[in-house]
This record gives structure tokens, sequence and C-alpha cells, in this order.
């Protein structure tokens, strides 16, 4: 099941078409494509598409919506973005948590993530609409997130959540890793060319092959980069002849 | 420690001054205010601080860096963004992951988060001065995520997860994790060092500098092996006296 096909972003009653457009991009780049609009101020027009940049069909089926309620037809979950705390409203968390709570709704139908106006934000009315209301963790002082921005996290929290997102592995593309045995070549190389330079004496070698292991083990170092390491040394020790 | 406070958003080579002011907006809502600007084609003028709306304090105390290695001077950590694979780079991770494996890295000192230019992203010359990489996941089929949306996003993921950091994965008790200059002092010493043995033809350099430099970032080396390994290469460049 594609469980972002399954989530609407709801903008109630948005200002400005340019924040439309931002969030239609910001939906696409995450993979979210079922857009929403309650009441806006203007239909999506030139600015939206403008700021849409590559993301005009999520605009151009975006759903027109006289209420929110009408928005919500269909949905078996909705979550209320909001940035205060408010008397009379759904538990209130923190967006991440929260999206890993509603997500396994997703198997039962339609999820809404609602967002309000630009200056205002979502209304009581419109908050007691929602089943669960969630909050993005910002700078106390200053959390003045454009409703664009606000998407944005949003959808990236969705889709991580919808991911169940795995680490990337830490491979290069361009490297060999080296064996075991090639590590320890460069280790015993290291130090034969510190003591043979003198800067450690071989009664008293402290802890230096160590280190080096732990150095090298650590770095995930590939076969080429030990070649070149190796190259170096060798040159370096034959210098006196 | 207030973990935020020291990481820098670094941005090289913006186009756009609206971007930059965006970006700076999307910082202070996350409660992040050390914005570094690599040679931007403009410096923030009217369009940035027009959409910094609210963080012109974060524009106004921007510092402008000729050169990505001077944004980073100081930093024990510094981690590209990238939407792709590449060769001959750091390791490359998810966001989330990333910030949760180098935020500890705060407690020793100043963490950076690289953005590249609009059109381009980070050049493989900048992907290989960081020592970590990571992708925010995106839709494969539009990945076109602005800049200052992707800032929105990595501050969103850095304030979450520095509200709970546990301890640096690969630091011991014993490492201090070196700075960006001490990890290229280290570099220029093997290359003159393989330069004065005659390993590498100072006209035919190849690859050598930024394979050692992915090398020693990939490591996340540590001040004390520094030491070890420009000792042996100090004391093998005096051998012939």
């Amino acid at each position: 099941m594609n469980t972002l096909a399954r989530i609407r972003i709801v903008l109630s009653n948005t200002s400005h078409p340019g924040n439309i457009g931002s969030a239609a991009r910001a939906m696409k780049t995450m993979g979210l494509s079922r857009l929403y609009l309650v009441t806006p101020r203007h239909l999506p027009e030139e600015q939206a598409h403008a700021l849409a940049s590559g993301a005009s069909d999520v605009l151009d089926q975006a759903v027109i919506c006289a209420s929110l309620d009408e928005a919500l037809a269909g949905t078996v979950m909705s979550v209320g973005m909001t940035a205060r705390r408010r008397a009379l409203s759904a538990p209130i968390g923190w967006l991440a948590e929260v999206v890993e709570d509603v997500l396994p709704y997703a198997q039962h139908g339609e999820i809404a993530i609602v967002f309000g106006n630009e200056t205002a934000g979502l209304s009581n009315e419109e908050a007691a609409m929602c089943q669960r209301l969630a909050t993005i963790p910002v700078n106390p002082e200053f959390g003045s997130l454009n409703v664009a921005a606000a998407v944005q996290v949003a959808c990236y929290a969705l889709r991580q959540a919808a991911e169940g997102v795995k680490p990337a592995p830490y491979i290069t593309d361009s490297g060999t890793p080296a064996t075991q045995e090639e590590i320890s070549g460069l280790v015993d190389h290291f130090e034969r060319a510190a003591v043979g330079s003198g800067y450690l004496d071989p009664a008293l070698p402290k802890r230096f092959a160590p280190r080096m292991r732990r150095l090298f083990a650590r770095a995930m170092v590939e076969k080429e980069e030990i070649h070149l390491l190796r190259g170096v040394l060798a040159a370096l020790m034959k210098k006196p002849e």
C-alpha cells in the first residue's frame, strides 16, 4: 500500500496563492499529491503555478471545498497543525509522534493534515473538527513558520514515518573495502616507519600500533587508500639511498 | 549547553538573495542563528530581508566567506547536504540519522551543515571537504527541494535531535575530535611528504590530496592521532640528516 497516496494536505483559508504553490511543491518533493483547498482567498493562479515550479499537476488536481467539513469527508483520521495550545481541543502532540500514531490509519482510509490561515492559524472551530492536533517544535521566541514551510516539514515527517526510513549504507561507489590483512599490513608499515625514523622507540612502543589500528578500522579504509599510504611510507623510508 | 547555538548553516554559492532570506527565517524558527555565506552571488539585500521576515538579525550577523575552507574553520564536524551519490565522497546517510550521529560533536566545538548552489548543489570538491554527507528522503520522481526548504527540513531535524542528544558514537573517552584546520594540516603534511619522497610528482598530483582528505574526514580523526601521524611523517622527512 502506498501510504502517502492516502494523505490529504488541507489548506484552510489560505490568503496568498504563492503559498499554495510553494505548498504544492513541498508536497510533491515528499511524494504527496492530494491537495484540498478550503475557501482559498484566490484560486490557484499564475503566482501559485510559478511557485509550484514543476508541481503544477498537484495544483491542477487540487480539490476546492466550501468548508473544512467537506474537505474532511471520507477521511478516517484528521490532524490539525497548530502552533499553540488551545482550550477545548483534541490532544496535542509533537509532529513526529503524532505522525507515527496516525499513519497506521491509512490502512483503513484517508488521513487529512490540516493547515490554517497564514495569519491566524486554525480557528478554534476548525481545530475542534480534527481528531488530533500536532505542533512543530519551534524557537519559542520566533515560531513564525510560513505555511509552506510547515507543509514542507510535515510532509518530510510523513515521508520519514511512511518509509520507516532505513539507514543508507555507509558505502561509497568508488572504493573497495580493505581486508583485515590489508589493514594489518598498513599498521605494520606505519610501525616500521615510526621505528625506522626514530619517532618510536621499539622498546617502548606504548600504544602506537593499537591506536593506528583503531584509526584505520574506524575509517573503513579502502584498498586504494592503503596503496597510497603505503606508497608514501615506502618512498619516505627509501629516501636516504 | 545550547547545542543549536553551536551549529553553523553554510550556504555556498547561493544565487538568489531571496533564498538566503528564506533560509535565515527557516533557521530562526528552529532556533539556529549562525549563518555563513560562501561567495554568495549577491550579498543579502532588500529581497533577502523581505523574505527573512523577522529574521533580519540572522542576516545581519551572517559571516561572508571567500571559500568553504574559511567557512569550516574552527569546526569539528561538517555535514554536506546532497541529493545524489557521488564518487570519492564521504559516507552518505539519511538526514535524521546523520544528525543523530553528529550532534554529540557539539560538545567539542562547532558543527557545520553545508548547502550547495541552487542549480548544481555541492561541487565534488565541496563535498570532499565535508566529513559526512546527508540526504533528505525525497520523491524519486521529483526531488527538487528548494534550498530554503532543505534548510527548513534540516533545521527541523536538528532541533528534533537536539532535544535528546546521546554520546558520540565514534568518540571514546580518550579522543578529542580534530578541527577542520588540523585535518587540513595533516593532509598538507602527507602531500609534502609524498612530494618530498619522490612518490608524488607535484606537476601531476592526480587526486592525492582529495583522497587523503576524504579518508581522514571519514575517519573522524582525533587530535592525538594527528599528532602521531604527523610525528611519524616529520621524523621520516628529517631522516637524511
